[in-house]
């Protein structure tokens, strides 16, 4: 895929011992190929790098495939926003799938991707297997993964936000404050976002000589019913935080619920920080201060990565990280003496 | 489309006077061909009910095209769950076009419709030319309209909610609880589904012989802001009222940050209503009295009837309304005597 010297179907076809049909087949995804033909025709053309030629009356299928794991927050919304916003303007429209419980897409799904000519894939919060990788990569279909959830492989481009620096700076601010005993929810274990979120509340904590409690440290899945018990639990602990950083907007909200279910006022009683900054933070009540992600912006980044569209090219695998901002509004404040 | 004999390219290109692959050009959406042959073979297609042969290599391309209006409001998300959660069932993925401020989608949209072989198409808030309209149907493409714009063409199935019962089943319960200045904000001017909200509203208020006041009547566009500014103008008036239905969720809120704005506290001095019933609605400070529209279920719905499984038979164009139903939370109370 970088400078090689651009192999054809016949030469493929030819050291795979198959016809060019055969060749075809397997290149756009057809299904009548036995299986461990298609495994060393996509082998050859990983090997050789081939490249597809462009597809579509004008070069293009118009089309950008957006991977989910789930599909149940606001924060979806805007990553599929953000997409749209750079596919649209191409004219083209975006493909969404949503994998719900299955930990990688099925056979069949790569194999419509390659029969409906996709120019491209962004994978959020969701991953492929190392075979599913390599079978992208056999048909040089250009990947993106968005916040990636563990480790994409190693020649896979990928784009997120400055977690660590977004939790550091939401600690911070509670610190700032004059809050000592800060609670923190993260997100689903395993999920390298959060993991960063809640190193960087670590890294504030103990750069200010305040020691880390694991008690003030519960683990929650990013949505707001756990933001509701995991804020009732620490609300409810013999020596219960002050402040409570929510790990996202939508915790956050969660919290904001528990805390008035327990009487307690905001910011008065209780400082809260989300962290996204969903359209929906500016209307919450108090309105939420919060990490701002620039969720669109990272969605167009790599819909302009997998286009291969102003400075998005992929050519080299690159890791980006969007900034993170800290946005004051009303939920916080200096704790009661 | 109903119950004809099936016509075949051949005989298309026959009458049509060109070749058949001429006719297939025209049927996938390649653009090769003069714009009067087009138009000529078009109409014939449209003429005999010419049905498409099942594409893709199971008969299925995988794809159910969602065409939107806009996607600014979190109401837009649940649709796309609802047609994810029928499409994912049936191994296929929801292509999402955004049209902005174009009023229909261009021409090409239409040809890389027919090129990716969909598997039908659902139109959410916005239309279609009746020339478009007329191309779908020559190419035996399946589309259901979503909560209608203005009127679809008389051959169009479509999926609403009951808008009008919603309206009145929200004032009535301001009404029941003793409210006489009760305020509205409507949705943009044009919108059948906001006609029929604002309907609901006054036939409520004139079957208890309360009378109209235009003043307490005022447009929004369903968007959080307009509920603010719309509900802090309603709420500066000589006389103001003491409940307000916001016409929808992100309004609702809007009016419960102006009301907070003017130090009013809701339910206590103003009580609130929405319609949509968002999953935040539960999540707002008070949590929302609302009236529940089924979105998930109506975009799931129209997904069946455009994929044609179980019940959602399109051969014979349909309007369904879907039930609404009046959820109450803790935005609304009797008006202080």
């Amino acid at each position: 895929m970088s400078g090689k010297v651009r192999v054809t179907i016949a030469h493929i076809a030819k050291e795979a011992g198959v016809s060019a049909p055969t060749v075809s087949k397997v290149i756009n995804g057809r299904p009548e190929v036995a299986p461990e033909t298609r495994r060393r025709v996509e082998r050859l053309l990983h090997e050789h790098g081939y490249t597809r030629r462009a597809a579509g009356p004008d070069g293009s299928a118009g089309l950008i495939d957006l991977v989910f794991a789930e599909l149940e927050s606001p924060w979806a919304m805007e990553l599929v926003r953000g997409v749209e916003s750079v596919a649209g303007e191409a004219g083209a429209s975006v493909v969404i799938t949503v994998l719900h419980s299955h930990a990688e897409p099925g056979r069949d799904w790569l194999d419509r991707l390659a029969a409906r000519r996709t120019d491209g894939v962004i994978l959020v919060g969701s991953r492929l297997s190392s075979r599913q990788y390599g079978q992208l990569g056999a048909r040089s279909i250009p990947f993106v993964v968005v916040d990636p959830e563990g480790e994409p492989p190693g020649d896979a481009s990928s784009v997120g936000a400055t977690n660590w620096h977004g939790g550091l700076a939401a600690t911070r601010h509670l610190l700032d404050l004059g809050h000592r005993r800060i609670g923190m929810i993260t997100g689903p274990a395993g999920m390298l976002c959060s993991r960063a979120r809640v190193d960087g509340y670590r890294a504030a904590l103990e750069t200010m000589g305040v020691e880390v409690d694991p008690a003030l440290i519960r683990q929650g899945d990013f949505l707001v019913g756990s933001g509701r018990e995991q804020g009732h639990a620490l609300l409810s602990l013999d020596d219960p935080p002050t402040g409570i950083f929510g790990g996202s907007d939508l915790q956050a909200f969660g919290v904001l619920e528990a805390a008035r279910r327990l009487g307690l006022r905001v910011p008065d009683d209780l400082s809260v920080v989300g962290f996204d900054d969903l359209p929906l933070a500016r209307s919450a009540w108090p309105p939420l201060t919060t990490v701002h992600q620039p969720l669109q912006e990272m969605a167009a980044l790599a819909a302009r990565m997998v286009l291969g569209v102003s400075g998005g090219d992929t050519r080299e695998p690159r890791r980006v990280e969007l900034a993170t901002d800290l946005v004051v509004r009303e939920s916080t404040s200096a704790p009661r003496t």
